[in-house]
């Protein structure tokens, strides 16, 4: 919003000293451009014509710059034009071609000639996800004896990813978990009810649903540590169950929105921050799920590096969020490396999967 | 917001009168509870003991009732009692265990008892998605001959759902496609140069590129259709080449923010409504995708039912955005029978394909 | 998406049975209606002619019904309609004008008559806040000597609404305030430095500013307390020096994104729950800002009313947010009776202070 | 994404060539740090000690650096230390003061030292407005006879702005006004039937309300235009009606989704293209709430410079909308000077007027 002092340029210097003349060609038929019509941006543009630098009236973006019979230089939408109607010529926007966009003041600082662009925004769910890319760089780290730190929201648990989650556990893509007590419990509630938080996986409430994760926290309780419930036969399917079978450390950090809690977590926050360090010091990459929570509390102890090979080398750092928020946020809390993925978390670990599982067939 | 008058229930009626006395059972073991134990709303509650209704002490939800050794009942955190304390039992919350929920006045007018519940929020990204029974409607949608209408915003084409669109376009799951003229400027541009808005399929923006899309436009103006490019090979794959190969019929609405437009575009917004309906009075099915515009200008003219066995049966209609706004904000204007998927486009297109597909491959 | 069974309606019955014939009227001018003309939902509709209930084909909503030459009838576009046309009449759609819109099975069980509407979203941005009403609300819990409660997220403090904040607290607004280390410890490095994460209050980072929120902790865990800096002069303005100076209770629970902890910050998260719960208990409103992790833990620990004046009465509950999900996802964690108010923090600060002011001022 | 080849720095070269040794300095309590101390980031740093650098074991952000009794150095949070523990110190980045914070390689191109931060996201709904600057920016275009541009989505209307729209209009802060059908349509049902879309400015549908906008429609179209409306009475109030008696010029712009339309709405989108671009060549500044539509619309056509002194200005361009997508999405369209309000549009059209007035009444 800072309005910057007077802007117009000063043509007796780079990039307007020198420049040639601009060129024109006629429109070949009404409302089509000759190929290599010069395309307008909304920044301020001059044209070279007869030794003048001249600035098109009406100016505006994704148009063409139109000499008028009468000399005058305007910006106009293609399908105004008629043929043999004459339009500037050329792709450069640095005088070389007789046009010069200066944007200078217009874009910050350190931009360049030929800055005008669109998609630039770095977060968005405008922008494809490159799941080949991902899928190659989840595999290399478990070939390569990564240390893979997850951490994820209870939106992996209600949306049925739980089977995903499993499946990357068993398959060694998985070395620690970061999660809250409400993870556990809605895991623990769907292996014992079918239900979290009292939903069926269908996405329908049940009667008298509200307090069945009251009830499995409290059969958890009764047998007293996780461990015991996968061990006793209490707990025989979902995340906990997988962590505890294939040996994978978990973390379960406490808060001031738990029940219970179950055995295991750490109610003090000091000391779940003592053990969530012991994890991320050794990471190698790390994959954040729907959470905000537990991504910004990870983030905040997450070198953006680490120095496998002797020197440091960047930490992948996956962010996936239903919304472009959590990761700018994210990112505004200093994970600056997060590469945000902005989908439904159900959805990310099933397609992730399906592109890891196609890559392993394809290279065997 | 709005405050009624006093609350306070009549004992000498329904769901009072007649209900018998609570019961207690004592903990077996510090903070673990006797299965069976009743687990409290934020709603009035009222237990029966000795003859007369004791509304317990500090009410909270997710917590059980103590009987105090004063004879005092209070709402409590499991974790603070000890081995012995006594906690009422029971899941019935309508008087027949002797503890009554009473919700009126707090929960709206046609609701009974047992109606407090978690997860009652129509549509939420915190909610499963059924792929398996969204894959098995559209299958059927195919096998009965029905007439799917697909409306869909630029992301599926910025996104690299377009491999995707066009297997569901090849495959008979599309009878008619309702988009605007950026939906095909993007896959036109996509096309002949490789990029998005300039952006490439890796989401990189590139030098020069904010032109492209202009130049895109311009070629398919001088061959004066979509159809013609197709025919003549200047556009060899993507969504609008697949839809003219394949004759499956597409209306492109112009809208003010158009650049061009392509030819066929239909410049005029009534006649593009009008054009329009001639789709929707054939649909027996409709899928939005990614687009608020479209997906509302469709939903005002699609009715919620169609009448394929000659009574009305309920329309599909699938609403799929990045958040739950725009699904929320179509059912707000009347188009109530939307199911709303809420997800990234991109996403949604990949696994909907492959669960069909599966079904598929399992059907043989 | 469940598919219920042929839904076709039993014309001997009510709302049908007994029914007089609908009436038509013509349109005085082209595409201009005659007063009182039939508007159609998207539901099943039927109107009765000449004793038989016909069903207009081509339905769709905001239209209406012509009566073609060849007695047809249709369901169109009033701007196609030309004068002497014919068109249904009436706003009854229970059949008592000869017109039923039978929405039976496609609104769910508890609908009747006249269900058709638009804006039935619960929690949306596009619905007016009646701050008159939030303020007189307000208002009155102070003139009653009532216990409100304020959940704050750190937005309060990084968006400028401190000042906002402060006088809430001074005028006797604040009887208990819940929040995390993070909102103390921006709101303190900003009493310090002026800056909150470094951020300067115009919203510019600043040169080595990442590291002064530490200092700021660090300055506090030198003097020992909060209340110690304030007593120093340490700390000599914002919400956490108004909360010593005015005397209202304050708890700091602690998280695992924690820097520090500042003094007197509950790392235990269930001594924190302990902690807030004696402040729930006494509350008879709540207002949460921007936060969703304090709010739902709040919201668990809160009743949906309170017991003033004998009986219960409904718990004013407010929540204020960016978006509706953390409303939604509040109300789907059980606190149901949470009124949203979707918009940003500090403009919700300061358009209720404003309108409390004027209140006061007019009450005058 | 991309992995940047091996990235250990050359130590015999700047930054760390001549560097001096760093400092170390003692705690004087437990968890309480020396003034000054060094506060990390999450790149990698390297210390000087001895005449070698080192880089500390287990980096992590916001801590500090021990030099451990072994000569080690460690990155360590300060809680964790005691009274006499050794302490890197400065806060110097550059090796001016013996540390070096070598983000080469993870900070993209062109940033230099000292560039680890928070908040850098450019749009943000944790960022402070400056209501302040924007208020002087508003007048200061009214004091200089600027041309301001509006354009606004129906949330204006639902929302209860429409008082104080018509306020900025009256008082000369609207040169020009674009809008769709539906805003036009939605004031016009608000004036005659106190509704908008059947719902009550309460933000309560109404029995029978889903037909009232069409209601609204039909009576302008038989008194011809709105302007006749006016004249005759018919509206008495609201946007529409203060437009009309102020002589204020609006473009309506047809769509896809309208009804109606309204007399005096352009329903060839090139027509009201051609429309709205003969005020934005005009326009000195722009002000986008709520409206996705339009705002890309408007700003493809809006220049980002007008030229009222002479040479290029930056051209005033507010977006205020309910998320950062808007604003995000009309940069990456192109509008990248756009500067955004994330907020709520009733509260943004309040509290801007209010600072405004604030404004004028300390500058008489």
């Amino acid at each position: 919003m800072t309005k910057p002092a007077f802007l117009a340029p000063d043509f007796t210097r780079a990039p307007f000293a020198g420049a040639p003349d601009a060129t024109f060609a006629p429109l070949p038929a009404d409302g089509v451009l000759p190929e290599g019509f010069f395309s307008t941006s909304n920044l301020p543009t001059y044209v070279h014509v007869g030794g003048r630098w001249l600035a098109p009236e009406r100016p505006r973006m994704d148009c063409v710059i139109l000499k008028r019979h009468d000399g005058g230089l305007e910006t106009i939408e293609p399908r105004r034009l008629k043929r043999g109607d004459l339009v500037a010529m050329g792709e450069a926007e640095d005088g070389s071609g007789g046009i010069v966009v200066y944007g200078e003041g217009f874009l910050g600082g350190g931009h360049s000639a030929n800055e005008f662009r669109f998609m630039a925004t770095e977060v968005s769910r405008e922008k494809p996800v490159n799941y080949e890319e991902l899928a190659a760089r989840v595999e290399e780290e478990r070939r390569a004896g990564g240390y893979l730190v997850w951490v994820a929201g209870p939106a992996l648990v209600h949306s049925r990813a739980r089977a995903d989650f499993e499946w990357f556990i068993r398959e060694g893509y998985v070395q620690a978990v970061l999660i809250g007590n409400a993870v556990a419990v809605h895991d623990i509630e769907a292996a014992i009810f079918g239900t979290t938080l009292g939903m069926s996986n269908k996405g329908v409430p049940t009667e008298g649903g509200h307090g069945l994760h009251m009830r499995a926290i409290n059969r958890i309780r009764a047998v007293g540590s996780i461990e015991s419930a996968v061990q006793q036969g209490l707990v025989t399917g979902g995340i906990m169950h997988t962590l505890v079978t294939c040996g994978v450390p978990f973390v379960l950090a406490g808060s001031i929105r738990d029940d219970g809690p179950l055995p295991g977590v750490y109610s003090d926050s000091l000391a779940a921050q003592d053990a969530m360090r012991e994890h991320t010091v050794k990471a190698t990459g790390a994959i954040f799920v729907a959470t905000a929570l537990h991504a910004i509390a990870v983030g905040n102890m997450l070198p953006a590096f680490h120095t496998r090979r002797g020197g440091p080398e960047p930490l992948m750092t996956i962010c996936v969020d239903q919304t472009e928020f959590v990761v700018n946020k994210l990112k505004d809390r200093g994970t600056h490396q997060a590469f945000g993925v902005v989908t439904n978390a159900q959805d990310f670990m099933h397609v992730l999967r399906i592109y890891i599982e196609r890559a392993r067939e394809a290279g065997k």
